[in-house]
C-alpha cells in the first residue's frame, strides 16, 4: 500500500499554516486520489500490468513532500472562471497535472545526474540501490537509471490515464487535450534549451529567460491555470488575462529558486548544494553575474565554473561573486518587480474575491519563500 | 523540410515487393502523414514552440528505414474489422503508432547504450555529434543521452497529437484512449522486465517469455490490430480471435529476431553485433542455451557473458555454444510452431478474405525473414 508520508495539514513553505485551510484541503484531495490510483496499480492484471515496485517507489517520490502548485493553481483557476466548489473532476484533472509533474523531475533528475530530491535520493540513485546485486558499480548506475528513465515514463502514461479516467465528458476531454498536448510540448522545449545550453553558461540573459518562460513560468503558472479555468469554459478573454498575472509570476518564482539554489543549504532546498553551479547551467542569476563582472571577477567566474566539484570555500567564493557582481541583488528586485506586475494584473481582473485572494496568497507564498 | 529517405516503394524486407501494393501504399500515407506533421513543426509557433533540430532530426531517424508493422497492422484490423479502404482518420492513427513507436526505440537505444540503428548512428549518438563544441568528450555524451531522453519524450507526446487530431468523433476518441493506454503499459511492463534481467541472464525460459510477450507480442502485434479493429467498432470476440493469431505471431517474430541478431552481421541488422550477447540480455535463446548447456558449456557461457567486449573470435564462440547447445535449433523449431498457431487461428477466424491474405502474408514476412 502506498501512503502519503508528509502529515495532512502540510502546508506550502511560506504559506500561512492554517489548519483546515483551503489549500491543504485541496493537496489532500490530491494526494488522496493520487494514493488511491496508485493503490489499485499495486494490484497488476493482465490488462494493466505493472512492476512490483514502481507503485510504492513512484509514492515515495511523490510523496516525500512537494507543493502541489500545479494543482493548486489548477482548482485556482477552476474558481477564477466562476467553477463553483472542487469537483471530483477538477481534483483529478489537477492530480494528473502533479502525475506529469513528477515524470519531469524524475527524468531532469536523470539529466541533472542528480543525487537528491525532496531531501532524499532521487529516483535513479534509490533504484540503483534497489538493483544492485550481481552487478557491478557501473552496471548499478546504469540499471538505476534506465529504470528511472521507464518510471519517468510510466509516469506520463499514466498522467493520461489520470486525465482520461477523470469523469470529463468525451466533449469536454477532447476540448482539454490541446492545452495539456502545448503545456507539454512547452515544458519539453525549455527543457531542450537548458541542456543545450548547460555547461556553455554566457551573460546572454535574455537566452536564460527563455528557459524560465517555457520551463517555469508557462509550464508551472500558465497552463495549470488555464487547464483548471478551462475545465469551466473560460472565455479567451479570460484566459489572457490569466496569463497577465501568471507570467510575471511565474518568472519571479524561477528567479526565487535560482536565488535558494544558490545560497541556501541543502537541507532547506531538499537538493544537494549548488548543482546548478556545479552543472554550468545558464540560470539568469549566473549570466546577470558574468554580465556585470570586471575581468577579475569574470576570470574566477569561470575558473569555478570548469571545476568538476566545489569544495565549501570554492562555493562560498562563488557566493561572494554573485553578491560583489551585484547579481543577487538585480535578481533580487527583479523578483520584487514581477511580483508588483502580477499583482497589479491580478487587481485588473474581473474575479470572485475568493480566487482573486487565493491567486494573491499564491504568489506571496511563490516569491518571499525565505529559507 | 523533411523528407522521406527511402523509395517511396520501399518494402518490407521479406514481403513481395510488389509495386503498387496495399502494403507499399499503406506505408506511404502513413510516411506521407508524419512528413507533413513534421514540415508543420518546423514552423515553431507561440502555441507549439520546437527546438530547432528536432523534426529534422526525428524525420531522420524515422525514414532511415523501419518496417512499419505496427501501421501497418493496425490497417489490417481496421479490415479485419470490416473497415472499408483506408480512411484518413485510421491513416493518423496508425501514425501515432509510429511515431509512439519512434519513442520507443530511442530510450531503448539510450538504455542499450547503442551506437547505431538502421545502419545510422543512433540518436543520442547524432545528438552529441551536433552538441560537442565546447564541451569535453565526456560532456558532449552526456547532452547527447539527455537530449535523446527529451527528444524520445517529445515523439511521445507528439504521438499523442497525433492521436488528438487524427479526425476522430469525440466519442471514438475516448473509446481509443485506454486501448492506447493499455498498449503503452504493457510495453513499458515488458521494457522494465528486461532492464531488470540485463546483466544477469539466467537459464529461467518462462521468464524470457514474459519478456517477448509484453515487448513485442502485444505491443508490436496485438495491439496494433486490436486498435485498428476497435477504430471499425470490432465485436469483443473479433478482439479476441484477433488475440490467438497476435500472440504466438508476435513470440515467433521476436524468436526471429533474436537469432537474426545473435547470428547476423550487422550489415543485414542495422545494429550493431550481438549487441544482446554484450549486455547480458535475458533473451529466449541464451536462455535456453544456459538450460541445456552442459557444465564445460555453461562455464564457456558464463565467461563470454563477462567479458565487456568482444572480440570476432569470442562471436564465434558464442555462435557455436548456440548452435552447440541445440539453442538455434529449438528456437528455430519453436518459430515454426508458434507460426504454423497463428496460421491456424488465423484460419478459423470468420474475416474478409483481403484481411486474411493480409495477415497471412504479415505472418510470412514477419517469421520467415532470413537475412
Amino acid at each position: 500500500m502506498v501512503h502519503p508520508s508528509r502529515p495532512p495539514g502540510f502546508s506550502w513553505p511560506g504559506a500561512p499554516a492554517r489548519t483546515g485551510s483551503r489549500p491543504a484541503d485541496i493537496r489532500r484531495a490530491v494526494d488522496t486520489h493520487l494514493t488511491d490510483f496508485l493503490n489499485a496499480k499495486t494490484h497488476s492484471s493482465a490488462l494493466s500490468p505493472v512492476p512490483d515496485e514502481v507503485p510504492e517507489i513512484l509514492g515515495q517520490f511523490l510523496f516525500h513532500g512537494g507543493k502541489r502548485i500545479r494543482p493548486l493553481l489548477c482548482v485556482n483557476g477552476w474558481h477564477a472562471a466562476r467553477g463553483e466548489g472542487e469537483p471530483r473532476e477538477v481534483i483529478r484533472v489537477a492530480a494528473a497535472l502533479e502525475m506529469f509533474h513528477a515524470f519531469c523531475l524524475i527524468h531532469d533528475d536523470i539529466m541533472d545526474g542528480s543525487d537528491l530530491r525532496r531531501g532524499h535520493p532521487t529516483l535513479h540513485r534509490a533504484l540503483a540501490a534497489r538493483h544492485s546485486t550481481g552487478r557491478s558499480p557501473a552496471e548499478t548506475r546504469r540499471a538505476g537509471t534506465n529504470l528511472a528513465i521507464l518510471v519517468g515514463d510510466l509516469a506520463l502514461v499514466w498522467s493520461d490515464e489520470l486525465l482520461h479516467s477523470a469523469g470529463l465528458s468525451p466533449g469536454q476531454l477532447s476540448d482539454l487535450l490541446p492545452l495539456i498536448t502545448t503545456m507539454r510540448c512547452e515544458v519539453m522545449y525549455g527543457q531542450y534549451l537548458d541542456v543545450t545550453a548547460t555547461g556553455r553558461p554566457t551573460s546572454d540573459r535574455g537566452h536564460a529567460m527563455e528557459i524560465v518562460r517555457y520551463k517555469t513560468a508557462k509550464y508551472t503558472v500558465e497552463r495549470p491555470l488555464h487547464i483548471g479555468a478551462a475545465l469551466a469554459g473560460a472565455t479567451p478573454e479570460l484566459l489572457r488575462d490569466l496569463t497577465s498575472y501568471a507570467l510575471p509570476l511565474g518568472e519571479a518564482f524561477q528567479l526565487r529558486d535560482d536565488l535558494l539554489g544558490a545560497f541556501s543549504s541543502s537541507a532547506s532546498t531538499g537538493k544537494a548544494r549548488t548543482d546548478d553551479l556545479r552543472d554550468g547551467k545558464h540560470t539568469v542569476l549566473l549570466a546577470t553575474a558574468l554580465q556585470r563582472a570586471d575581468p577579475a571577477q569574470y576570470a574566477s567566474l569561470h575558473a569555478l565554473l570548469s571545476a568538476p566539484r566545489h569544495t565549501q570555500d570554492e562555493t562560498d567564493q562563488f557566493r561572494r561573486l554573485l553578491a560583489a557582481t551585484g547579481a543577487r541583488d538585480r535578481v533580487e528586485s527583479e523578483i520584487k518587480a514581477y511580483r508588483a506586475q502580477a499583482l497589479h494584473a491580478l487587481e485588473q481582473i474581473p474575479l470572485p474575491s475568493a480566487a482573486s485572494d487565493a491567486l494573491r496568497e499564491m504568489a506571496d507564498a511563490a516569491t518571499l519563500r525565505i529559507k
